[in-house]
């Protein structure tokens, strides 16, 4: 294969005044990463670049939700400019449901006018995922100017479990692909009715053993594997679309197959037609990879330089452009009330943690009240949940109790907290709580743990409180002391902090706590805390 | 299926104010013809559309190059003003090539800066079949500038036999498609390096079932399946997609595979997204069919309007916008000198006509002498060929002989002639030649034959020298007296004319005729007709 400057020019018997003999290897196209949120690897765009090239990542479809919610265009800028310039192509899609509830306070709110000044943006390709699919049958204006603005560009989806007619008539508002499908029935329901179906196996959700019986009957070119989230942590033990094609392969893919899915099909789906193949005109991106099977990376190339070998980096990543971005920790403190809770009445409407689930339960309990306060009780798995507003100073501090999070020391805090990202606390001690509170603020964001008066471990997020400055190695490391200390609390689950920065969401069933309040999240209404 | 306006809304169990039943029949989307040149039916475009709508034909990619040839910006405008407001959908490619060679005398001359004024029309798709990779290959910058011109749009490709790193430098230049391969291995090799490959099976040339065991081993969607070139025999005789789909499930090809070859598979590599395919938001374009072998065609809808049933057009074609084309024959009869060819030597160059071919033979041979001057003998299968310019009154008459055309009496004449569409002439005697020619002249073009001083049958094509203002069964049945006295010439070539108009074609091997005389077709350069 001949490539001169950027680009593939031919397939033959050409001699080249550089030539690299790859025998035994196999040549392929470099990976597409069709849909992920930068932001859930906690890593700004360049040292994601970083961490993702060596993996033979050489393109990515991002959707900057996350920043969007807390920064709103000056968000989306600064994803876009850091991401000119690096060793890898980011392509984005514009957030298209900054707020995503309302029953939130986020950071910014894009409407089809603020949508519309990126459009025409060369490395924009549409409009990302429309989650809000209530507001597409409803037929809601708002919603529907959002798709008009981005007319005859690649418009994503995004409808978990959305069936018969009214998913025929989300496809007919526009809507082009979905990455929710949690079954075989359902990823062919989308199919035949002409999306392209994004099988997502990330972080916070995997679907790839499910829908691979679909992928193996009909190997379609409708049919893309994304991961939508990839943690530091996963991101630096796992890797990144490499660990996708293992576990296809795993799954009985087809290798090529396989391969197809994270390079020529997501690269046709979104119309960058010179990606995802080999052949004269296309982009001299490739993987090269040891066998079809452990899918070991032994050479990246983008844009015909070689740019990571061996699983390390080897072009240089160019110093990130100096982006004036606003510190974004805004929080009331003049109005701090603290965080005792009053008791109104006996018992509570309080969350119920779904081990593994995104999804919570609901129940009423009898809580315990100690000097006229309703405190929580480690000894029957009752903590207390915080989600601190800290955008515009509203001062508002949404208060309430979980159950069965297994939390028995101390207090967790997160300023990562879909999807308006306030800060979230959940503790069995309000002194440790504040202290987690007041430092997370003080560290412009971050993750962290608080026993007995002291941070035991945390990891600042500057970066919008949703990202480091750091690299994956460093993140990784921080995050695994964060997880030791985790340990120290009691709580067993796995993963306390992603369970954490869920609670707050009030887009997934059924009870979440938001900075104003507690969310009745099917009756799309707010909860008082007490019974009445 | 649910259908509202102009577009499917939904797959799944509706009730609407009017209901199809249609038990026990085939939906397939609406037949997409990926590449022809509508002249080449002798039809205007709204007799053409006439003609194929009632076979299943709801979207054709025209490429009008041969009247472009003829009237240049003229010939293109009339060709997309009398599509609009068909009840099918005419998609253009703007030709790329016109002319197609120096060594004739067309109508005009299309560079970069003309081709550009159509390429942002909204039924303008891209550049029509770059059909002169030569110029591509040496890097002519006129070439490069229409390749630059149509940046961002489809650049159709026309390579017959380029391979290796011909082929491969063809493609880095922007072509994308082909319709060329004659063989397996041709087309997989144009597949293999990226391209989508148009299996052609129309009137002039047939190469389905010589790809049909690549379809059947890929069934792969870079695969379309046009016509190129469908005559009005034909076209009245077999139809249009239909005959292509049954032709292809002869030829061993899955009917499912077939049907996407001439809808979803074209549409997508035209960019055409909201056609080829029965989904939300597709066009209601649909032919509903009784089987999958027959593919008898019984109702076409066009943008949810049935449009045709049971091989009949239901919906009224609006009528053709008066659309001022100029007159096309501008011979110099004041220049004429008359046919006769003064003998200046023993031998002349002679083409050598092969059956059945396009490409010709070449031979000298010793020509009979009469009064001085060198004439056809029929006794030796020696005829007279005669090219008369008639677009620019330049007075230019080619004069030749031909070998092995088998007219025995009078003479055939035809202002369609590749590409120039000059006058072209056959015969055995000069008063019938003549007469021929100059009916033709005041006929403003059309096809006939002249026997014993008498115009036998004539279908005149008033439209540019190319297309008849009549309807298809009209057309169809002027071919026949056509055909019958052909016979009475006593020509056995079952399509004369067809054989006759590319005899003035210098772009196929090895001698042709021009207005210009002689043309070396390999050594791209004119040659006398007498021996040196």
């Amino acid at each position: 294969m001949a490539v001169a400057g950027d680009k593939v020019v031919g397939i033959g018997d050409y001699r080249g005044k550089r030539e690299v003999d790859l025998s035994g290897a196999y040549l392929a196209p470099g990976f597409v990463e069709g849909h992920i949120h930068i932001e859930s690897s906690m890593l700004a765009p360049a040292e994601f670049a970083r961490a993702v090239i060596p993996h033979g990542t050489t393109t990515v479809i991002a959707d900057p939700h996350e920043l969007a919610n807390v920064l709103g265009l000056e968000g989306i800028n600064y994803m876009i400019e850091q991401s000119l310039g690096l060793p890898m192509t980011i392509y984005f899609m514009i957030p298209s449901c900054v707020p995503s509830s309302p029953l939130e306070t986020s950071g910014a709110a894009l409407s089809a006018r603020e949508i519309h000044y990126f459009v025409n943006e060369e490395n924009v390709l549409g409009l990302g995922e429309v989650m809000n699919w209530p507001s597409v049958l409803d037929g809601e204006q708002a919603t529907l100017d959002k798709l008009l603005a981005t007319e005859g560009k690649r418009i994503d989806g995004h409808c978990p479990g959305l069936r018969g007619k009214d998913l025929n008539a989300y496809i007919l508002a526009g809507m082009k692909s979905d990455h929710e499908s949690v079954s075989v029935e359902e990823a062919r329901e989308k199919l035949r009715l002409g999306m392209h179906v994004m099988v997502r196996e990330g972080s916070t959700a995997r679907n790839l053993e499910t829908l691979a019986p679909l992928v193996r009957e009909l190997s379609h070119v409708r049919m893309s594997l994304i991961t939508d989230d990839k943690h530091p942590v996963e991101l630096a033990d796992e890797g990144h679309i490499d660990c996708l094609l293992r576990r296809a392969v795993a799954c009985g893919i087809d290798p090529i197959t396989a391969i197809q899915m994270v390079t020529l099909n997501p690269a046709k789906y979104f119309g960058t037609s010179h990606i995802g193949g080999i052949a004269p005109r296309y982009y001299a991106d490739f993987a090269v990879l040891e066998d079809l099977k452990g899918f070991r990376v032994t050479q990246v190339y983008h844009r015909g330089r070689l740019v990571a070998g061996n699983g390390r980096m080897l072009a240089e990543i160019p110093a990130a452009p100096a982006t004036p971005l606003r510190a974004s920790m805004n929080v009331n403190w003049a109005a701090w009330k603290g965080l005792g809770i009053p008791a109104e009445a006996k018992r509570v409407h309080a969350i119920v943690y779904q081990p593994g689930q995104l999804t919570t339960g609901r129940t009423l309990l009898e809580i315990d009240v100690r000097d006229g306060m309703a405190v929580a009780n480690p000894q029957r798995d009752i903590a207390k949940l915080a989600v601190v507003e800290r955008h515009r100073a509203t001062g508002n501090v949404g208060l309430g109790f979980i159950a069965g999070f297994g939390l028995k020391r101390g207090a967790i805090a997160s300023s990562v907290a879909h999807d308006a990202h306030n800060i979230i606390c959940l503790g069995v001690d309000d002194a440790d709580m504040e202290l987690a509170i007041r430092t997370i603020s003080d560290l412009e964001g971050g993750v962290l743990i608080a026993i007995d008066g002291e941070v035991r471990a945390s990891l600042p997020l500057p970066i919008g409180g949703l990202m480091s400055d750091r690299p994956l190695d460093e993140v990784r490391a921080m995050m695994s002391n964060l997880l030791d200390a985790a340990r120290e609390t009691g709580c067993t689950n796995p993963d306390p902090f992603t369970a954490l920065s869920f609670l707050a969401l009030p887009v997934i069933p059924s009870l979440k706590l938001t900075d104003l309040g507690l969310a009745d999240v099917e009756g799309f209404r707010h909860l008082p805390l007490f019974e009445q």
